[in-house]
């Protein structure tokens, strides 16, 4: 999905929420739990029930692997469920050498119809590079992470600029991406670099985890980090799919992405025109 | 498997060499080229011809996620086939929030059978601590790793130190592991830096790519590099798997891994006391 389809279905829809489809097995309700295609059913249920609040889903890879080739499975038809109106981030928080790198993309870009990967910046240019050459496709790079060990490298100040690691990344990785295919990973939990990453990347946009279970606050971050073309996707997980841990679990799902979808809408007419 | 072990290993079978399964559809022999598990019967067939040769496999994850629930299968049937008397890295640069982290190294030390993990750094102490908390399980952490991108971010100087973000991690990561559970990565790309690594940290393993395809040089590296108990795991992967193009592919493997195994006997002799 290219970036001006992106910007015309949050403002379409009213929402920049991203939904973390980040599917316990042990957390499934009770009358799923055992069940053949118990993850992917869930999955089904919860996009069924969301498709309309959201403009993006976000499975997280982790959730998938731990289950091996049948997670894999799962993943792939959830990732076909979800289809191509809206914008699917594979969240993966990969990097490897340049050769190695391509081939994550081919998966994730080419095999399986995905929009977005998470990338990991630690091993700078060739390891990201790859995942900026296809055709719609986006790279979507860590920054400031939403956890507390975010304070032990991402934060640790350079000689050269006096400025946080986390700033050189968002700087440099503008040497190979633009805002058409690279967006930036800041967490909600850090509301005050919104204010400082606007002032380095003026346009990209920003997938934001942090608000639900961990803490971080919508209307905050939104003071400054949204533009005039949104520039954010806000991610919540958790807080969506285990809204209840019965089998209600769907229609509570909907409701806490519609209290999110009504406060992004509020936001949205608030944004620099 | 503990450190005891695989440095008496090591010096039973003199060689400190990790293959690196990295394993390309595209590049298999004629005759396996389109058969049904073609990928599990090369991989098969090269740890057959340097078991005796290696104490180490490192199937990179990348090239198995290439292929989907089909590639991942295939790696779980090759790391069941390796088995227990070598040490096995699922090189995957995995690293998320402490919850995901966990998942990860289930799936990897829990469901299959790996004895370690390689682990981008980049999220800090949370992402990493959950890979330290499997008894004879390991992370090896990425601190400068072998490809051009190293001097992006790793290299770059940090202001209270004067030293670069690497050493950062080096220093850093051994408030979290031990020399018993947590090694780093350093490529053979930067012989100048293991005499740091070694200032730093003198008993940790370092697991060394880039020699080989990458033109690293063994001999340079080892120089600084090897403690009393080795505490070196050097890993080779085109040069071995595709040291020849043809159906005796297994052969050349052997007598491209036998050279490396015989440089690293004599190198042994030379190691510090």
């Amino acid at each position: 999905m290219d970036r001006p389809t992106l910007v015309a279905e949050i403002l379409r829809k009213q929402t920049f929420l991203c939904i973390g489809l980040d599917t316990e097995a042990g957390k499934l309700p009770p009358s799923l739990r055992g069940t053949p295609d118990a993850v992917f059913t869930f999955n089904r249920q919860i996009i069924d029930a969301t498709r309309d609040l959201c403009v993006a889903y976000k499975p997280n890879l982790a959730f998938y692997e731990a289950r091996g080739a049948e997670g894999w499975r799962d993943l792939e038809r959830t990732v076909r469920y979800i289809g191509a109106q809206h914008f699917i981030i594979a969240d993966a928080k990969r990097g490897d050498i340049g050769n190695t790198s391509r081939l994550y993309a081919e998966a994730f870009f080419q095999q399986l119809p995905c929009d977005a990967l998470t990338v990991a910046p630690y091993m700078g240019s060739d390891s990201v590079a790859p995942f900026l050459s296809f055709p719609g496709k986006w790279a979507v790079l860590l920054a400031l992470t939403s956890n507390a060990g975010s304070a032990d490298f991402q934060q640790a100040t350079l000689a050269d600029t006096g400025a946080p690691l986390w700033e050189r990344v968002v700087v440099q990785a503008q040497q190979w991406g633009t805002p058409d295919n690279l967006m930036f990973v800041v967490g909600a939990t850090h509301p005050q670099a919104f204010v400082r990453v606007r002032a380095l990347a003026p346009e990209h946009f920003l997938l934001v985890p942090g608000i639900g279970a961990q803490g971080g606050d919508l209307e905050a971050l939104c003071q400054h980090g949204l533009t005039r073309d949104v520039g954010l996707l806000v991610n919540a997980s958790r807080s969506i799919l285990y809204a209840s841990s019965g089998d209600d679990f769907a229609a509570a799902a909907r409701a806490e992405a519609q209290r999110l979808q009504q406060r992004m809408a509020r936001l949205l007419t608030q944004r620099p025109h």
